[in-house]
């Protein structure tokens, strides 16, 4: 028997939605529980320390999610929890053998973090320039091949940007801001990721989402109305 | 024989610094090309299309560093680098085979880049207050076991902090700031980290520069002498 494995997640959480699409991929036993983020239970630090989501507890006996037993591992961070889940399964492929390849995977999913992210954030949040965004859509695109995923076969690259760029998409095209858009901006930007500069990104997003665990775990339109609500309670939360 | 290995380096740099340990910790037969920073080899957009160091040419024929073959890869990001020294050369165990102490030698690398980095940064670049350091190094210290490296055997967890603890300490102990600190402003930051906050970490810092491989490759008084003119020159260049 496998050792057990709980996911704590967030359904809004781009990087939650990572973790989970690797679990699945991998075909995992596991349980999940959805963690109230505006609301967090107490005990949640016995989980995370740092009290964010994704996290999970692997081993250690079975346990309701919410009395987290002493006796299992506690990790934290989706980057690394891909990592743990594509070793800890390697006959799912979760990465590719060949080295250059698992760098590859690994510099793709490096430059959502380090640079698509803290660019979108900033855009939508800030109101910096999207031009940052595009140039981090590009270094990424560069990296894909001509066709299919980041490194050929499906790996936790394609995992976590899954979580990403189609949550990305719905903070464009609803104009979701927290830095006084006008109206349209987020469309405009959103003709222009549909446009000929970013044709092989947005193959690749179709290639992504087609995938029945992408599917099994993304309501578009539940997704987008719990996005304006998030986005209207931080704007009235800002007024105050 | 194994596939040639270059690495495109610049001795300021703590995250080549961290990959240069790796190598030689793995015992690996490799060239080392300094990277003039300042004038950057027009070349060079041939081996990291984004022009920092580190970066790493491997295979293809053997080449002088400055004629890099279009045959080899080209591997960039130092946690990215780490991870392909330890994946191509098991033999030295630069990552643990157990995978939650794999995971937790990849939690310290990541919260050395995405806390610890920015936090000196801001506190030296920006003048930002020095506390965000002090609550990254608490974070990295509780991670330590009493005794010994980051999951007991030295690993690249090691390797990548050994970059960056000796450089952020020669920058406290010599006030080294672009953002107006007061005259000893960097020696009482130094205090603190000297102090009982950080007594575990003090020791572990003594054992990573204890290390061979470190001692091989790290000259204080020089780096101190390097550290100086760059904050110098920095500081003459915002003033024009
Ligand atoms: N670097 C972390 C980021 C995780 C993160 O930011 N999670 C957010 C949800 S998307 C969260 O838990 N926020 C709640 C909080 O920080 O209190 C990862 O990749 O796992
Ligand atoms: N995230 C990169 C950072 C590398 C980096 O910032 N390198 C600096 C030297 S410390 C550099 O090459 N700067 C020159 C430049 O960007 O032009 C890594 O970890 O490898």
């Amino acid at each position: 028997m496998s050792e057990q494995i709980t996911l704590y997640s967030n359904v809004a959480s781009p990087y939650t939605h990572g973790v989970e699409l690797a679990l699945l991929e991998a075909k995992v036993n596991f349980k999940k529980f959805e963690v109230n983020l505006k609301d967090k239970p107490e005990w949640y630090t016995k989980v995370n320390p740092v009290g964010q989501v994704p996290a999970i507890t692997y081993g250690g006996p079975d346990v309701p999610p919410d009395q987290p037993s002493p006796e299992s591992v506690k990790l934290r961070e989706s980057t690394i929890l891909l990592e743990f889940i594509a070793e800890r399964f390697p006959e799912a492929r979760l990465l590719p053998q060949d080295l250059v390849l698992r760098a590859k995977a690994r510099l793709f999913i490096d430059i959502a973090k380090t640079k698509l992210l803290p660019a979108w954030f900033g855009c939508f949040r800030k109101g910096e320039p999207v031009e940052a965004v595009f140039v981090a859509l590009e270094q990424l695109q560069e990296l894909l091949p001509p066709t299919g995923f980041v490194v050929g076969e499906w790996s936790i690259a394609d995992a976590y940007i899954s979580g990403i760029l189609p949550r990305a998409e719905i903070v464009f095209e609803n104009n979701l801001n927290q830095s006084g858009w006008t109206e349209g901006q987020g469309q405009e930007i959103m003709a222009v990721l549909r446009g000929p500069r970013f044709a092989r990104l947005t193959q690749y997003t179709q290639d992504l989402t087609a995938r029945p665990s992408f599917k099994a775990t993304f309501d578009k339109p539940a997704m987008t109305d719990m996005y304006k609500r998030l986005f209207a309670s931080r704007a009235a939360a800002q007024k105050q």
